[in-house]
């Protein structure tokens, strides 16, 4: 779809908002809305695309209390300044957009929480994501650098990038819109997303991506939506299996798994943002022990956490409880840079081709 | 100088610590070192150099405890390990080096904060940057925008790049080691330092970089010794005015600090980090009750913090004491993107114009 009838669609798909009120009042009916409940109790797998998607369970605002007519007030006004922001062709970003309300008298938001959760039901009724809205977040910030070829459509017209050769060595760094990015071409055959910026350049500095092919993507922690779109596009367009490569602890973990089957927050965009075929490279809790890695101690947080993760749907296979088992046996946890304790080379000369291979990637 | 030369610099340097240790057993003296105090206390304003830096107390770390003797032995691992470092032409991060040191025996770091200050002694005593070592940070992650045409030298070969032509909207991410940036030309008049990532991107949709020749660097809040070294050199070597626009509270204004004066932290560092001509432009506390800016209220830390500044040299001037007695008298803070709230262009084509405009920049 180009810029230009996304621009269309996304705005035809407000103004449906504001003419269901308008049919709703006309018929003698108070306004309303109807959305998905959006708790962990509402969350199921979807078989079809493997990723976790809301539920059956709805909830309804009405304007029959206070309450819920200031919330249908706020969400109008959003309705019209989005609609506005696509007509004169700007963006803003959900700060500016917090700040924006300052004018919106009753439908000024208390926080900036506020305006997030209402742009989040926003997209769930229109099914177009925030980015269409022209909204962005605060931080970009992932980069990439791999044997890819990409053309990034900007204000300041369109680039042809090769995020090896036309890069520096920080790599290129993806916009906060990534439906403005189209891949050209290749010559990649697995993509490793990285959780931190001194394993993502070590594996650079060793020419992991030359020697192997790899398309090095740096997660930067929690990865963005952004980041997460990226990877999809990467392995459903471009077929490139994606392996994950975190420090080996039960918030690592949870990166893994928003990137392979999304997060509740972003549930009703699991379909777009998360990858399914991810695989989880490590650390794993096994390799603490087999390559006597630095480690340290698992707080009280740290085994709760591993504890909620046995519960976890995500987390429901004969791998996973396996593993996490062993780790709140061993009470330890290690970070991908702990690897440097057996040489500069060990984890892209040994660990790395090891476990690939034995996840078949390589 | 060149690579080749900055690394035989470096390499000569840390010999020559190992040389001194030598002669002093060959002459019967126990081993010592002697640092400047590295404490508030002991930074003075250097107007020669018009920045702060450390003054004449010194400190001395010797052998004849057993506590003194670990950390020279800590030390001599290290002069070891980098001297190898360059010699291979390999690189690590500061994180890395800790889990390195695992195989140092007593020598090895309790914590990374440990190894990261020895780092800093050793800068102070060969009087190069860790980068000289082939050490760099976790993260890089500022980025710049705007009419300026630089070359990288990087471990995949020489890249030109024009910071508008070359990059998508996301800007040229800058690299950990600086020092391998060349600027070819530019085209700009000035160089606007910004906070906030909402903020970089709203200058840059609005055009501000075209229309006024502005280089825009993003900060990415306190900013890196990488990005100061930058904004350093964009002031020095290409003679553009640096100005420094961030949120309006006293966290930001440390910010600034940083930019202009250097930190206490990084003092042995401060005539190559520090920018003395760096101009503040806001948000002053004035422009919030002068442009009725959606504001928060001071909080305790916020208070303590500015009373603090009232008693740091780096804010000893008339406008620093009149506008941080009227924040504490108003109670209020606002964030940069808090213009928003008048519109997304107020920022570009009022606010910025009229103040740089008073401030001689423009």
């Amino acid at each position: 779809m180009s810029r230009e009838e996304m621009d269309a669609l996304a705005k035809e798909r407000l103004v449906h908002i504001a003419r269901g009120w308008y049919d709703q009042m006309r018929d003698g009916v108070v306004p309303f809305i109807r959305l998905p409940t959006r708790t962990k109790q509402n969350i199921a797998y979807d078989d079809a695309t493997e990723v976790w998607k809301y539920g059956e369970k709805e909830s309804t605002r009405s304007a029959t209390t206070e309450k819920g007519a200031v919330h249908l007030l706020k969400m109008a006004y959003l309705v019209w300044f989005l609609k506005k922001q696509l007509v004169e062709n700007r963006s803003s970003t959900l700060r500016e957009l917090y700040y924006i309300s300052e004018g919106w008298k009753k439908a000024k938001f208390a926080a900036q929480d506020e305006s997030n959760l209402l742009i989040e039901d926003l997209e769930i009724i229109t099914e177009v994501q925030r980015e269409a809205f022209h909204l962005r977040p605060e931080e970009d910030g992932a980069s990439i650098f791999g044997p890819v070829r990409l053309r990034e459509t900007t204000r300041r017209g369109v680039k042809e990038i090769h995020c090896q050769d036309d890069v520096g060595e920080a790599g290129y760094p993806i916009p906060n819109n990534v439906d403005n990015l189209e891949f050209i071409d290749h010559d990649a055959k697995f993509v490793v997303a990285i959780e931190t910026g001194g394993m993502y350049a070590r594996l650079m500095e060793n020419g992991f991506d030359e020697e192997y092919g790899a398309v090095l993507v740096h997660l930067k922690g929690q990865p963005a939506r952004s980041t997460r779109r990226v990877l999809r596009r990467l392995n459903e367009s471009l077929n490139l299996p994606v392996v994950v490569f975190t420090d080996g602890d039960p918030w690592s973990y949870r990166i893994y798994a928003s990137v392979a089957y999304g997060s509740i927050k972003s549930a009703h965009m699991s379909e777009l943002l998360a990858t399914p075929q991810a695989q989880f490279v490590g650390v794993q809790p096994s390799d603490i022990a087999d390559y006597n890695l630095p480690a340290d101690h698992l707080t009280e947080q740290d085994i709760n956490a591993l504890k909620a993760e046995l519960t976890d749907p995500r987390f429901a296979t004969d791998y996973w409880r396996t593993q996490i088992n062993l780790q709140l046996d061993m009470k330890l946890k290690s970070e991908q840079q702990a690897f440097a304790s057996r040489g500069l080379d060990f984890v892209t000369k040994e660990y790395l081709p090891k476990r690939l291979s034995e996840m078949g990637v390589i």
